[in-house]
């Protein structure tokens, strides 16, 4: 049958009776896709109709017969992961979770799409409902984040066993994700990687919003994969049958596979295979004759009970795989299967906390002066053998970044029980790719590059932000402080960046203490993502008084109090407390008793009580704050709660930095203690 | 020669001998380059050595025999641009510049390599001297930058013709470069647009700072250019006769080409072909046996004068043809070559000023409602016809940007006088193709996508704040006032974010009068690049009293005063001013005399003088900020200059967005005039 499908044409336009004709079955469940796609857009007058219409039958050949889940237990651990890319077409995804039977995905969701409160917003939401197995809408993402699943779904399958790990990544992508950057480093990553058990669906329909994919691009999408090590094979779209055999080849490979399904976007209407098809298509009488098209009879929202029943038979399917795969885990045995629950729960081992606390004990005695990146890999170095589930990487700055440690074993076609990535100089890539491994579950990833080039990650590591994911972003060379690299290298912005990005823990510790308690809040975090801003320059350990408290847990506390009146406070984090401590000094020499406040968090200081805040920054004193960023955001902090009459004054960057020695630069730009001191002694 | 030269393999070390013998000439003019590399390293004890080492053959070869350039006028304009994207190499370009005999070039900024105050940089800055077409460092920029070079090359071919405009755009690239996302966006765009003065040499090392390239990359890169439509040749990099006559090859395409130069990485030393090659070799043994590997027996620094004397022929070689086409410029008439270096200085036609006040005038008049995005285009579409060297184009949003006004015209293949570009789904691609075409100069250029989307152009967008480039972004869809879209599309920290970035001009505009004030500054900028922040939903027309003078060139001011006693001041940006406006009538009912300040640009308001600030800012009225976007950065306008007691409060964004109708969200998040009255209230 699949060599008689139709094709259109400019001049013979599809022949949709025939392809009814040759697959009414498939036609009519495909086709439930296509209707509560063109009401739900209808209903909320907004949208993009002709993905889900184009994709529906490529999805419906996917549930039906290839994707590996149990609609009744979407959480269920070695389910197959399903990632829409085009994230637009979120409706298809929404369809197939209510056909299906996902409790959650209810009809009145779907009337609902895009309002307020509903679980079916505008893009794929994760956390919204279950089987939303990642956030979409940005493009490129989702291919990106779908590696790092793959990833992860290869270490837990080598440490695990694949009686209990043994599942694939399936991924729409349209052609927006394709023309992304992130999905070269994506492609390029997997390929190297030889991720087998992940399958691209390119939703090939020649068509993006602005016209013809030819207005922009003649890239042949097939070569490209297959230069990157792919897998590629060719199917129609809409011939179920050839899209059945496709993926079942698909499924064979030991590379990762492209599937370059060529469809038509907004099948079946006046608008197929034009750019206005993209879109929401809300005219009633084009959803009509779009319907009749179809053969169709039935109204909005509303699926005949076979057909639904149908649809639910595919969403039981994998109960029985479900049922003996819980079977398997429960003979794995208690230990196995305890560490294999507590990973996927993202519980911290038992031991982390005393880990820690010994490591902050044995450095406040020894009090090396190291830069806050080497900290970094103090901590790890104590924290990975006892902590299986974490996977490192870096984006090739791992001597840099510090960030791989003995016996982690590096991550790759002949080891997958390593656990560091070579990422490559893919920092977005990588970024997305430590989401898509916490999404998965059973990982605690982290990844490193220069914080300048947090400006490539940006998209992935919002991502982070918004779905409420842990991953840990170790980001070194912090300030000018990395010296003659340059302005192109050096942040000055990025704290304000990353501090102005919601639900985002910035840390930027002062010592190897503070790193190691800010290692362990990104270590025991269960819904926020942590940016730790480590330095290239050797730091002195400040915390020479042991404390089994986690103080960077408060955000900000005193580091050293003024001995005499207090008259100023100087608020400093990561290099600059050490400027801060030498300006307190200058300053209590001269009886202008000063205190040095600590601020490794922001985040964490402004969720603490009143009391405290008002404790650690007490009206009165002058304020000053020193930091080698740019100054912006810390008004906040200067001129303390609302209304009060404090003053304050910064000490730090007002432009972009320069080419030199670090310590010259810290010179040049003005950021010392007489600097701290002299700022201070004005507003006394 | 070509075909003898010796190949290292792990047996069979490459030998130097031979490849000196061969090319003896040669030899010791790349081995110039090699040596001032070593020393100026050597000297700084930091930067990249290997690279430059390297490239060396291949760059001596460009300059030597392709390149058209004159070392006296490196601001020609007809000349070929050069683009080290891999650019930590900078050595190999000081060296280049100095040797050939750029004036500012002179030995003892390679001996201050990357000290402060040196035009030597760790990477190369743009602005730091001549000869340095652009600033890269953070990798795949250059491509990306030289991509949008090659477009406004084109352009103004079309425009002014061959016998002005003939030249072409070198990029040396790493495998840095090609790993980047940015890279894959760039080489499809050129590929589409069948750019074939443009021409990128692969420095094929198979070496990154990692280890080798196959530990992350297993791409087959000619293919991958193939893919997007280049010619692809390969030469081994070492060999000056194959890479003469490649690079000939090269010139003759109808398509960009890629050529694959085949390199040892820190060729010569003991590093060669490592990754510690990669970095910054400084140890005197190592650097003494190179010498000698080389044969070459001069001191630091020290190049003899036959040497010299050659690089500087070479450096003279474009002189006859500069001076021929000094005369072509003379004979082009004065209307068109009046035209042409207007254009090349940036300077805006003198009728832009004019025609702005006439739409300001017409628009106060009308009054229009509608979104910003849409005022934008009213702008452009007075502008564009009147500004011949504007060059437009969207990430694949254009009726969503409004970024196309009537009679452009389409870049493309067939139409090279076409002023807009369809640059598909690549926000990153196209922000560095507006830096580049900034940066050839010529052109005026801007380019639009939502303004979620700065994030994926964020590396490039801080590229033109960091050069002192005036590109313009149109980013439309400003806030939670785009609706239905949800979280993933409304940006809530990206004003923060555009706001932190030094040298970056952000207006948000309330209104068509604003909107058409922020693009004439933005289209007579000449060190800074603009960010247009404009809305999807339509907005009143506020400033409905036409005045000549800019407003926004005040950054903020008085858009309404109090009628009586001044106890409330509103501070708003773009859309919420209108929601000021209305707050405003609200306390001004109850005898609450309050003012309304609209801030469509902090950083021109933060340039006023301190007079000004306070005439619009005076101490004693409590003040409310009211912006759809997180409060991050404005408790420096709430809280006053310094040590004031002002009473503040913000109404805005306290978390990412949601998904439902733009109203509602307004309604649901409470940027309200009610909410924004009664905040007033609460202080008073």
């Amino acid at each position: 049958m699949s060599n008689q499908t139709p094709e259109a044409s400019p001049d013979k336009p599809l022949d949709l009776d025939a392809l009814r004709a040759a697959n009414p079955g498939h036609w009519r469940r495909a086709t439930a896709i296509r209707t509560l796609t063109l009401d739900a857009v209808a209903a909320a007058n907004s949208g993009h109709s002709g993905m889900p219409m184009g994709m529906a039958d490529v999805a419906t050949v996917l549930y039906e017969k290839h994707l590996k889940f149990d609609a009744s237990r979407p959480d269920w651990p070695d389910r197959d992961r399903f990632v829409l890319s085009a994230g637009h077409g979120s409706m298809l995804l929404y369809s197939l979770l209510h056909l299906t039977g996902y409790p959650e995905m209810t009809l009145d969701q779907l009337r609902n799409f895009r309002q307020l409160g509903a679980i079916t917003a505008g893009h794929p939401e994760y956390g919204h409902a279950p089987g939303i197995e990642t956030t979409t809408g940005p493009l490129g993402q989702g291919i990106a984040t779908a590696v790092g699943m793959a990833i992860a779904e290869e270490i837990q399958r080598a440490r695990f066993g694949r009686k209990i790990v043994e599942h694939r990544t399936w991924v729409i992508a349209g052609d927006g994700c394709l023309m992304e950057g992130v999905s070269q480093e994506a492609i390029a990553l997997a390929g190297k990687l030889e991720l087998s058990h992940l399958i691209v669906l390119w939703d090939n329909n020649g068509i993006t919003i602005d016209g013809k994919v030819s207005l922009s691009d003649i890239t042949d999408q097939k070569q490209r994969f297959k230069a990157s090590g792919w897998n590629v094979i060719e199917v129609d779209g809409h011939d179920p049958v050839a899209i059945d055999a496709a993926l079942s080849d698909a499924k064979k490979g030991r590379k990762p596979t492209m599937v370059a399904c060529k469809t038509h976007i907004a099948i079946g209407s006046s608008a197929q295979d034009t750019s206005k098809g993209h879109g929401a298509l809300t005219d009633p009488d084009l959803i009509a004759a779009t319907r009749r098209a179809y053969g169709w009879e039935h109204g909005p929202f509303d699926i005949p009970a076979d057909i639904k029943a149908e649809w639910e038979a595919i969403g039981a399917r994998g109960a029985e795989a479900r049922a003996e795969w819980e079977m398997r885990l429960a003979e794995l045995g208690a230990g196995k299967r305890g560490e294999f629950e507590r990973a996927l729960k993202g519980a911290p081992p038992r031991r982390l906390s005393a880990t820690i606390r010994a490591l902050k004990k044995q450095v406040s005695e020894s009090t090396p002066k190291v830069a806050t990146r080497k900290s970094s890999e103090m901590v790890l170095e104590v924290v990975n053998p006892i902590m299986p589930e974490t996977i490192g990487g870096s984006a090739d700055l791992t001597g840099s970044n510090n960030t791989l440690t003995k016996d982690m074993g590096v991550f790759s076609p002949e080891d997958r029980a390593g656990r560091y990535i070579y990422y490559g100089i893919r920092e977005h890539g990588m970024a997305a790719a430590l989401n898509g491994m916490a999404l998965h579950g059973g990982a605690r990833a982290y990844g490193g590059t220069f914080f300048c080039f947090t400006d490539y990650a940006r998209p992935a590591m919002r991502l982070s932000a918004l779905m409420g994911i842990p991953v840990t972003y170790v980001m070194t060379h912090d300030s000018i402080g990395l010296g003659e690299d340059g302005p192109t290298h050096q942040p000055v912005e990025h704290l304000a960046i990353c501090r102005a990005t919601p639900n985002t823990n910035v840390f930027r510790p002062c010592d190897t203490v503070e790193t190691a308690e800010a290692w362990e809040l990104a270590l025991t975090s269960t819904s926020t993502p942590s940016v730790l801003s480590l330095t290239r320059q050797g730091l002195r350990t400040l915390r020479t008084a042991h404390s089994n408290k986690n103080l960077v847990s408060q955000g900000a506390y005193i580091l050293a109090d003024a001995t005499e009146k207090r008259m100023v406070i100087l608020m400093a984090t990561g290099s600059e407390v050490e400027i801060a401590m030498a300006a307190r000094d200058i300053l209590e020499r001269d009886g202008i008793g000063t205190r040095v406040v600590s601020m490794p968090c922001w985040e964490l200081f402004e969720t603490q009580d009143e009391k405290y805040r008002k404790k650690v920054l007490p009206a009165g004193p002058v304020r000053v704050a020193v930091e080698a960023g740019i100054r912006f955001g810390w008004d906040r902090w200067l001129y303390g709660e609302r209304g009060k009459r404090d003053k304050g004054a910064f000490v730090g960057m007002h432009d972009f930095g320069a080419s030199a020695p670090s310590e010259v630069l810290f010179e040049h730009f003005g950021i010392t203690a007489e600097a701290v001191a002299k700022a201070a002694r004005e507003m006394l």
